[in-house]
């Protein structure tokens, strides 16, 4: 008898329907002989229903109360999810993240997680309970609501996982796995059976939206193997682990790519101490995330800084950046918002040449213009005009053979 | 400055026009100088959409579950009010039950409220919060979520102006008070601008949908002056209180109806001890709630048994009743559905003579058949045709002068 955790997404639970059938996966793990955690999302489109009602009432909303207005979506999912298991004649019981133990900081929209007080959640399974703890929420220590922002539900369940020593987290969605390249744009795609931890980290971080980074990042901090799976069939998916095997580490694993990507620079910086700080402090408190920075080599004490954001972030960051930028004496600042980015991943390129000149050669060949580099030790990624990406996915798909 | 504690009701908050007009009436409050605690039920249809979504998926959903999925209503329409009061320039604060310290017992669906810890609503108002608590809900010792049932959110409410020594609880709905007749079928009824509370219990237990008994008989508990009044207009309203002058008191105060009555008899019950008890405590076991029960005098150890219930309860209710009838030896079981009630209320007819004659002379005169008659000390209540209560209604009004 093992201890498993299951997170399902809103699509999963969008209705009644689809909420009887991911309780039927349920029952099967149940009747495995198997404690069953179940963390559910909101079903469909409530989040979005909520966020659109509170700006119809305020068009800036508290984020304590947004936290605890958005906490109701889940609350709604886990109970009738609990349920759907009850009408299938199995003991089941819904716990919020309150309920459940999930303390967080109180920073509301986009809170951490602390710790994970499971007691409840092992006197449930103990009843032979089915638990199912909404995911996306927890509580602070002031009994305030909060949600863990983007990514919150797997978090959730990776944290459950985690504090529950279990033998896996599922994390069932609507795509089969991890594949190598995204199959809608390269059809000869593979699912990867499994992956390690850094590398589906990158290839979360740099596009692929099978799941959030910031589970991946705690599932390898706690050493839970993670299952990624579709919730509508029963292919086997990707299980990401610590122990794949050297031999299959020893190339490129997957292809991931990002259309939202806007470039800012600021052109002819004066070369001195303190002007990066204080253009990205700004832009942080801002709470504008950076993605790549790329600073020239000086000519003259005279530098262009250049760096990527999110395109919705796009105007915010050019009217904090113009500012100080005519502060330092920077000549201009020009933008572009039509590009994308495109990364080779895999524990392989670790310490081995080679790799990056056949990237830049491929893309080359094709007449492809590269406008930023940046790279990790596992990963190398591209910055190219966005009307070019799916051409760069599938070029880089095929010289690095991965349809194999 | 004083503390005053609001309730609004679901069509008060039912979208987010109303909500801004509520907050409006709120800070009306505020600005006044008084502190104020808002408690609010869920906006318009939302428990009754819940209730369907939650039959959709289990046709005996488990009371627990049912009862944290409906929290989320007041839960939702606490956070938009709270956003809303925040968008005009006030600081105000949502409350879940839980955190606004309703502690209940665990019998979901109509738990009872305990006690009220009010530690928090209070650090609230003194940082100079509007403060809205959800209402209907409460928690458990276990932490469990719980709904008080019918008239949940009035009685949220009385119990938080009774908890925190609010100078008035005020009820706002979508009616302007309480009436000497409900006046969509009287239409000179007078608004009573004061009631007494056991009045009060007697006007809403015998049909007055104004506001629920349970909420006035914790009123008169704890000396909670209750006044009821719309959340559209600025009519004053009627004030629930003790104090209500002799001289007003000497007089009928009104005529309340309820048109949902069926009415069973058991016939030829053999008269010895035990049987009555057989039959009401089996309804009881079934959840049913008994009304006026009328038991004949025996003839030859021979009596008639008659009960009246709710009208959707009568086909489960004869369910109990027929093979209780058949293993004690009743002849056989009758009902009617079409029956409705009509009372007269007023602490006047305490000890005085004359009401009751002129209430069934005056039904005798327009030809209306007397089914049934129960009386209280301050009510008395005839049970009749279904199709003669509203001119029974009309007729009693008049007849007692209340039109003036």
């Amino acid at each position: 008898m093992a201890l498993i955790v299951q997170k399902y997404g809103g699509t999963s639970v969008a209705d009644a329907d689809r909420i009887k059938n991911v309780a039927r996966r349920i029952t099967q793990a149940k009747d495995r002989g198997d404690q069953v955690v179940v963390v559910v999302s909101a079903m469909g489109d409530t989040t979005d229903e909520l966020i659109k009602l509170a700006y119809q009432i305020n068009d800036r909303p508290d984020e304590r109360e947004l936290d605890m207005l958005l906490s109701t979506g889940e609350i709604i999912s886990c109970t009738l999810l609990a349920m759907a298991l009850e009408a299938m004649g199995y003991e089941a019981i819904s716990l919020s993240g309150a309920q459940a133990g999930i303390r967080t900081d109180s920073t509301y929209s986009r809170a951490r997680i602390q710790k994970v007080d499971p007691e409840r959640i092992i006197r449930e399974l103990e009843k032979g309970n089915i638990v199912i703890v909404a995911g996306f929420q927890g509580i602070t220590d002031g009994m305030d609501i909060t949600t863990l922002g983007r990514g919150g539900s797997d978090t959730t369940a990776v944290a459950l996982a985690a504090s529950l020593e279990a033998e896996v987290c599922q994390i069932y969605t609507d795509v089969e796995g991890v594949y190598t390249a995204d199959p809608r744009i390269v059809p000869e795609a593979q699912p990867l059976a499994e992956i390690g931890y850094e590398e589906m980290l990158e290839m979360a971080t740099y596009g692929a939206k099978v799941i959030h980074p910031r589970a991946v990042e705690l599932g390898e901090l706690f050493n839970v193997p993670i299952l990624v799976a579709s919730s509508f069939t029963d292919s086997p998916g990707t299980l990401i682990h610590g122990g794949v095997s050297m031999e299959v580490r020893n190339k490129v694993r997957g292809i991931a790519h990002d259309l939202d990507v806007a470039k800012i620079t600021v052109v002819g910086v004066p070369d001195r101490p303190g002007i990066a700080a204080a253009i990205f402090e700004s832009l942080a408190k801002a709470n504008i995330s950076i993605d790549t920075i790329v600073q020239n080599a000086s000519i003259n004490n005279i530098t262009d800084l250049t760096f990527t954001v999110a395109r919705s972030q796009l105007s915010k960051a050019m009217a904090v950046v113009k500012p100080i930028a005519q502060s330092i004496g920077a000549r201009e600042c020009v933008s572009d918002s039509k590009l994308g980015k495109v990364s080779i991943i895999g524990t392989g390129m670790q310490n081995t040449p080679g790799y990056a000149a056949r990237m830049f050669g491929t893309l080359s060949e094709q007449g492809i213009n590269i406008q930023l580099i940046t790279t990790s030790e596992i990963r190398i990624t591209c910055i190219i005009d966005e009307a070019r990406v799916k051409d760069a996915v599938r070029v880089l798909h095929q010289a690095f053979e991965l349809e194999t």
